[in-house]
This record gives C-alpha cells, structure tokens and sequence, in this order.
C-alpha cells in the first residue's frame, strides 16, 4: 500500500490487509468482465440468488476440511455466532437445503468470499475476492448439465476475446477413484494420495512419488502403478485406450467414469467444445466434495514463467496449505515465478445438499470464474497491446459549456436549461459547476473524460435560437469538425443522431478488435 | 423464517437474524431497481468506486456517535482488528482521504452495509441491507453540486415509476443553528435539542417540548420560540418570510444557510425540482457530520398509516436509539403501525474527510437511497396493481423442443445443435436436459419461465431442412398462431425478426406504464 500514511489523529489511512479499493479504470474493466460473464449466464437462462456475506457458523463447518482455518469469524456480541462465506457453493447448498420445493435450479452468483490467506495482490489473491459461480441442481439425463456448464466456459472466455488462449483440464472423479483401486491403493489412503496426485500441475512426477511413498508410506510399487496412469493426457485418443483397457474397465468406479466420459465427449462435440478439452489423469482437485466431472480451465498466464513451456500450471491450494494463516506477509506470494493459478473451476458434486438435509440428495454441478485473476490477466494483456483502445471512466455522451467575451456572464442557467433538456431525453451530460468557467477548462475537463461530444452555447448564437453541437477528436477536413450550429429547438433529435451514429461504430470497432485477438 | 428446520446433522438451517436470501421474482425486481439507480448516476457522469466490506476498526471509530453500538466487528483471529462497514460514507472519506490527488470526483456505491439493529423484515430494515450512495466530492461554485444531487433523486424515483409519489424535505443545518442561537439555547446543547427537534416527524410538539424542557433542562422560554420556528414549512415562501426576519438574518449562521437556500431555489427552479421541495424546518437529521443543506424523501408508506394524513414520516433513527442491540427481537418492529421511513437522505458534509486526513478538507455532498425501503413500497405496489405485468425469472428468448412419434429418438444431439446456433447468435435459448422429453412437458417448462418463443423440432420436418417458430400466448386467429416453418439454415434470421417486433411491443408497453402511474 504506497498510500499508507498517517492522520493527524494518527488513524493509520488503510484498507485492511488482502484487501482492496477498486477504482477508475481498473473498475471500469472489471464491470465490463462481470457484464460480459453475466451475458453468457442469462443466455443460458440462468436466475440469480444472492445470500447474506456471512452464514451461521455451523453451517461453514466441516466443509472444507483443513481450510477451515482461513475463515473469518465474526466477534461473539451476542446473539448467533457468524462467519463469512468462504465460497458461493456452501451458501448455495444450505440455500438448497432449505427450499426443498426447489427441484432444479440454474442460479449464478457474483459476489465476494473472504479468506484468512496469505494475499499475493498482484497476482489477484486477496483476502476478499470475487467469486463467479454458474451451477446446476436437479436431477437431469447423465451428463447434459454438465456439458453445457462446459459450453458456458468457452462462451465465457470467447466473450472475453480469450479465443485460442485458455484449455479445459477435465477429469473424473470416480476413472481416479478406480485407478487408485486398481493399483491396491488402500481406502483410507485414496483421498490424501489423490491430494498428491492434484500437485502433478506444478511438481515433477519424481516428487509426488517421493510424497506418497515416503510421506504417506504407499507401497512404491503401487506408487509406480499409478505414475502410469496420473502421467496420461490427451483427448478422445486417451478415452479409447483407457475404456481398452480391461483391468480398469473391470473396476465398477472406473467403469462409470469412462461410461460418463464417453457421453461427454459426445455432447462436447455437438456443442463445439471438443478441441479446448485437455483430458488430463493428474487433475484431481483439492475440495473434498466432487463426485464426477471435475475440471481446471488455465491459460499462458496460469502458469510460472519458467516452466510455462510444460505446460502444467500452479495452484493456489499447495500454498495455502504450507502457509499458516498468520496474518504475517507471505514472502514468496509476489514472486514472479508463480503464476496467478486457474482461471475458472468446478466439478460435479451430488452429494452436499445432502449434508444439510434430511430430505435427500439434490446433485449438482458447477463451475467458479476467478474474476480477479482473470480481470489481472486482462489488465496484463490491455498494458501490453499498443493498439489497445483507452478506456473510459464515465459513459457521459456530451459536456454541455459556455463562451463568452468581454462581460460574459456565464451562462450558467442556460448551461443547466441545456443539461436538464438531455436529462429529460435520457442523454448522459455534465456541464461545469463554475458560475463563469473559462473554455479552456471546461474542454479539458471532457477530454479528461473522454467525452465525445461538447454542446458550446454562446450568447448571440443562444438569441439566435441557436446551439453548437461538435464532436471531439475529427479529423482535419472533417466537414463537421469545427463543429455543426443547430436548432437549439432541434439539439436533442441532432445529438441523438450523432451519438447513434458514434456508438455504432465503437460497437463494429470493438467486434473487430475481439475477432483480431 | 418460515422455512427454518432442522436437518438430520441438528444444524439449524437458517440464514443469520436480519439476513435474507434474495431470490426469485424479488431478486429480479431489485435488479431492475437498481439497473434504473445506476443508470441515472451514469447520465450524470459518475464513477463507481467498490471498497472492502471491512476497514480497520480505529477507521469507524468515533463517526457514528451512540449508534456505535452496532457495529459487528470481526473476531480478533491475530493481525488486524476490523469491523464491517456501517455505511458508505465513512469509507467514501477515507478514500478520499487516502488518495490526496483526487481533488474533484462524483461517485456511486451501491453495496451492502451491517448493523446490529433489531431487524424488521417486513419493512425492510434489516442488518444486512443494501445502500445505494452518490456523492459529489470537491470545491465548486455555492450549491451546483447540491442542486444536481436532488435533480438525480427526482430522476431516479422518475425512472422508479413513483412521479407525484415522493416529497424532498429540505433544511439547512447552519439555518437550524442560527435559530438556536437567536432563541438562546447554550451552544453546548445545540446537538441535543436538534435531535429533539429531529423527532417531530413522528411526535407532537408538546413531546418534544417536554423532552427539550424536562429532560434536557432547555428553559421553557426558549423552547416556545423554538416552536415558533421549527413548526414551519413550505417552498420560497417560506424563505421569503424567514428573510424578512430580522432576529433571525442578523445571525450570521442563519444568515449563511439562508443565502444558500436562496441560491438552491433558483438552481433548483432551473432543473424543474421545485414543485417537489418541502422546505421543513423541522428536519434536523441524525448524524453530526452534516454541515449545509440536508435531505428526507418520504412517500406515502413512509408514514403510519394511522396518521398518514399529518404528512410527517417516521424514521428509524428513534427505535434505533430506545433499543439495544441485544439480538433480541423488537416486539413493535413489525408492527404495521409503523412506516418504512424515509427512502431516500442526506445532505453536505464538508469535515468529514478532515478526520481522517491532515491535507485539509474535502467538501462533500450526497445521497444514500434506502434500496430495500424502495422494494418493499415497489412490491407493494406491484401486488396491489392488477394490470402490472407479471415478472419473468429469465430472460430466455426461446426454448428449443421436439415432438415425434411412435419410435421418437428425442433429437437430443438435433436439439443441442440447434441449441448450440442460437447461443452462438447471442440469442438466449434453453432446451431440455432429457433424452427422450415428452412435448406437454418442454411446453411446460417454457411456460413457466414466460419464455416467448419456442423453436419445435419434428424428425419429418428436419430431414426436410426446416424447423417451426412459435411465439406463445399469441391471440386466436393471428396468422402464426400454430407456429411457422422457417427453412433451418434461416433460423437465426427468422427468430431475431421476430424477438426485435416482440421487444420493441414490450418496451412500449413499459414506457406506456411508467408515464400512467
């Protein structure tokens, strides 16, 4: 925080630590990513639900196994005792849970979560940070939701003009949970050597080897069964060679999974997502709760420099869990090495609803959009590309000003009559809140803005009738570029027309630009 | 909480007392309320700036006076000692007040705030609730920045739908201090005996008299010339006859306010604001830090309906003061006796960033909509208006099906594609997650939602290369009343000719409502 300083009163001016101010362009850029993640959502009829930023304490627990500890806990004042949300799938669970009426669901929500974690702010983790969920409840045919939630990320990142840019990492929780078996991993060894397995993204095979056998005394050879298999990745290629596979397709878990898979697939296919699909036997996700499908989307920026020709990418979770939540700073956090991790996650989960229900089980699947590490990401990519239009703070159409010579008054009535004239027809406008501002200045202050068009009223042209409309930044030989006297009777029609006439071709240039990345 | 139960774990499934889930019909009637906030800011030229929804504890500390008590504070957990924001506006100046180089800036903030209050569901006063601020913060010409903060709250209630519906009481802090002055109250109990007079709007003068006399000590003498004043009200002609008060222009406090009024009410003429001003000299607002002009707009419901006739709105500030936040429950808190107070307040506060900032002060003055008081009036309102229209969850534009006879396959992967097109045209569609669905059933679904246009596949009709378009609920003898085959390769064309007419019909039909209420 280079703004950190000192008060008179010696307050210490600052945001609690992880957390931030979101302002000028940096806002601007993320309100466009959540409108454009919005978009995709409501093309797929989705509702949205929005739960209080902190649950009954209870409720948090024994979610998220030894992650427990990141959660914020409210001061006991009385009363009940509360947390904030760690995430937006725990809420939406409870939520579930407690509208049993509620069959089948497609909900999305953008919201905060807050965790006790060591921030690593350019990176984009933060102690408070958006989350963007999209989930699925109900009882449908196998696989559909889970193909269109799959759908909706490729939507997601090609409106975000990720074309090219980003890969699914999909895998199956029950083709591991089968490998594992097949391989004579014992049952209460499966979930602490699939937490081994998931680190394939960013250590080397030698390592999580050294992990489940020195660490989590497995049988090396079993360990090296399993090498085999967590190693394999690749697309409907390595769905045939497994589902060849007969000591696999023999286990009943394994079986299913590849059953699960093989219809996927043939969904993915009608709906166009084949070819960003990286099936991948390393991926097997940290949460505790995944039943199914499960899947990482990562991009060029997921990963460390150095290694980011292997292709794997880091993951938050290794560090969270070798860091205490010691409200001491993380020194490795900012390390340019790491990089920002996935940039969307989710999987199947049929059986949370169920742990706060007596009524039965709701299966679910989902997926979580990082905003903050995809708006840091997007950020990167605008800085780097000189061709990168600037973006605006505000949306104002026209900055309403006054000129005058000797004895000029001002104008000020007749610049706010102007200024409420395009309120009433819904026309964004500001004019100067100076009894007698200078021109100069009140240009500046819309091309500060951005502003594309100016109204300039003077006092001969105002008894005229007469009004100047002009629109900044033509080129010279612009038949309009010392701007057009109109009407003042005609000024809201002769604006909207220009504006009209602006805003398309700022949408035609934007489409381009999106296609061109 | 109805739906509160017990699951099969003994977790008590509920949200936190004075928290809500949003969800539904009333989820999308915030979401239009808030979409017609934001835009009137943004035709104003605002930023929006998003600050954490805690700050260090020391930050709110001595800004809310004996409402301090219900700040929820987070558990010490080691590091920082934090609170969850109160309001707004305390962490708007501390912005400010951290970044010395903003001189001049307009913003909006619509999020959640946290009180320890004794909630009132039904009224909307909750602990978690949403504010919806704009300030305009810098050093202008006297009153500009005033006067567009009240013409946007008469735009934004104009775009509520609520013309002729809202009063804006308007009073001057430094006229209120001049009149105690003139009548003689000691300058240390000016604050005290204007939180006296702040309750006339729900308590007889003679209450406020006894309270001003008995329990504050104020001389019975001085309180009647009190009364004098603070039971007047009406437009400039009031202001007009406070001018003429010689006593009372002589002080320079109530002379100053007076000044400004004089120039707000022209300003105000000018933006087509007056007929709503209820110039009140018995608006005397809570909170300390205001330091010119402060604002109420109250409604119909503001009041109690049991005396609804007398014009004044109670307010929560009162009930907030009498009880403890205990987390017990507020007996008279639902009772219907009570209004939702005021929907709307503020005013200028030109201190507050000094507190926080040793570089000097930055004049303030803003807004803050009681968003959830409006949606309780708006849902009221909705109820009781046979002709309004009925709320859509989604906004699905079509959902495609398909029938057939004995031997129907589903057309499930015909469905998808078809599906799969529509999105790619940025048109919202849905189809149904079944193999095999039964037609009653898909016409179901799309009932439910209100989904205008359905898309029918028949395995007859596809071979042929075409595909049926059918608008629901179109009226006995329409010419596409059964629907009409399109070639498929056309589809895209032939559904957004139709979802353009079927739009532009429903925002007339929205525009057309607005201007009848």
């Amino acid at each position: 925080m280079a703004k950190d300083k000192e008060s008179k009163s010696n307050i210490t001016l600052k945001v609690p630590k992880g957390t931030k101010d979101w302002e000028g362009k940096d806002m601007v850029i993320r309100e466009k990513i959540f409108n454009s993640i919005t978009n995709v959502f409501k093309r797929h009829g989705a509702v949205t639900i929005d739960t209080p930023v902190f649950e009954l304490k209870e409720i948090l627990s024994g979610k998220y196994g030894e992650d427990s500890k990141l959660i914020y806990d409210l001061a006991d004042q009385g009363g009940e005792l509360c947390a904030l949300r760690y995430d937006l799938t725990v809420p939406f669970a409870r939520w579930l849970a407690m509208n049993p009426t509620v069959s089948q669901i497609k909900r999305y929500h953008i919201a905060k979560v807050y965790r006790r974690d060591a921030p690593a702010m350019t990176k984009g983790r933060m102690r408070e940070f958006y989350q963007c969920d999209f989930d699925i409840a109900g009882q449908w045919d196998p696989m559909l939701p889970d193909a269109e939630i799959l759908r909706i990320v490729t939507e997601v990142f090609e409106e975000l003009g990720w074309k090219g840019r980003y890969t699914i990492k999909l895998n199956h929780r029950k083709i591991l949970d089968g490998i594992f078996e097949v391989c004579g991993v014992p049952q209460d060894k499966i979930r602490t050597i699939s937490s081994a397995v998931d680190k394939l993204d960013k250590s080397p095979w030698e390592e999580v080897r050294r992990e489940m056998t020195e660490d989590k005394g497995l049988d090396p050879a079993v360990a090296d069964k399993i090498g085999e298999f967590v190693r394999l990745k690749g697309g409907e290629d390595l769905l045939t060679k497994l589902l060849a596979n007969e000591t696999l397709t023999a286990n009943p878990s394994a079986q299913k999974g590849l059953e699960d898979m093989r219809l996927l697939f043939s969904y993915l296919s009608v709906f166009n997502v084949m070819d960003k699909i990286s099936f991948d036997m390393s991926l097997a996700r940290g949460l505790d709760y995944y039943t199914g499908v499960i899947y990482e989307i990562v991009t060029e920026g997921s990963a460390p420099p150095a290694n980011a020709a292997d292709g794997p990418a880091p993951d938050k979770k290794d560090k969270k869990k070798k860091k205490a939540a010691n409200g001491e700073d993380d020194d490795r956090s900012d390390d340019p090495s790491v990089g920002v991790g996935s940039i969307a996650a989710g999987g199947r989960y049929d059986e949370l609803v169920g742990m706060f229900s007596g009524k039965g089980q709701v299966p679910c699947v989902g997926v979580s959009f990082g905003v903050e590490r995809i708006f840091s990401l997007t950020k990167k990519r605008m800085a780097e590309d000189a061709a990168a239009k600037e973006v605006r703070l505000t949306e104002t159409d026209v900055f309403v000003m006054a000129f005058g010579g000797k004895g000029f008054t001002g104008l000020l009535p007749e610049r706010m009559d102007i200024a409420k004239t395009l309120w009433d027809a819904g026309i964004k406008a500001e004019f100067t809140w100076k009894a007698k501002p200078k021109l100069p200045a009140q240009f500046k202050q819309a091309e500060t803005n951005g502003v594309p068009f100016v109204v300039i009223l003077g006092e001969d042209e105002l008894k005229a009738g007469k009004v100047k409309i002009k629109q900044m930044g033509l080129p010279e030989g612009h038949p309009e570029k010392e701007g057009v006297m109109v009407e003042k009777a005609d000024l809201v029609a002769e604006v909207r027309k220009r504006l009209d006439a602006f805003n398309g071709a700022e949408q035609a240039a934007e489409q381009v630009a999106k296609l061109s990345v």
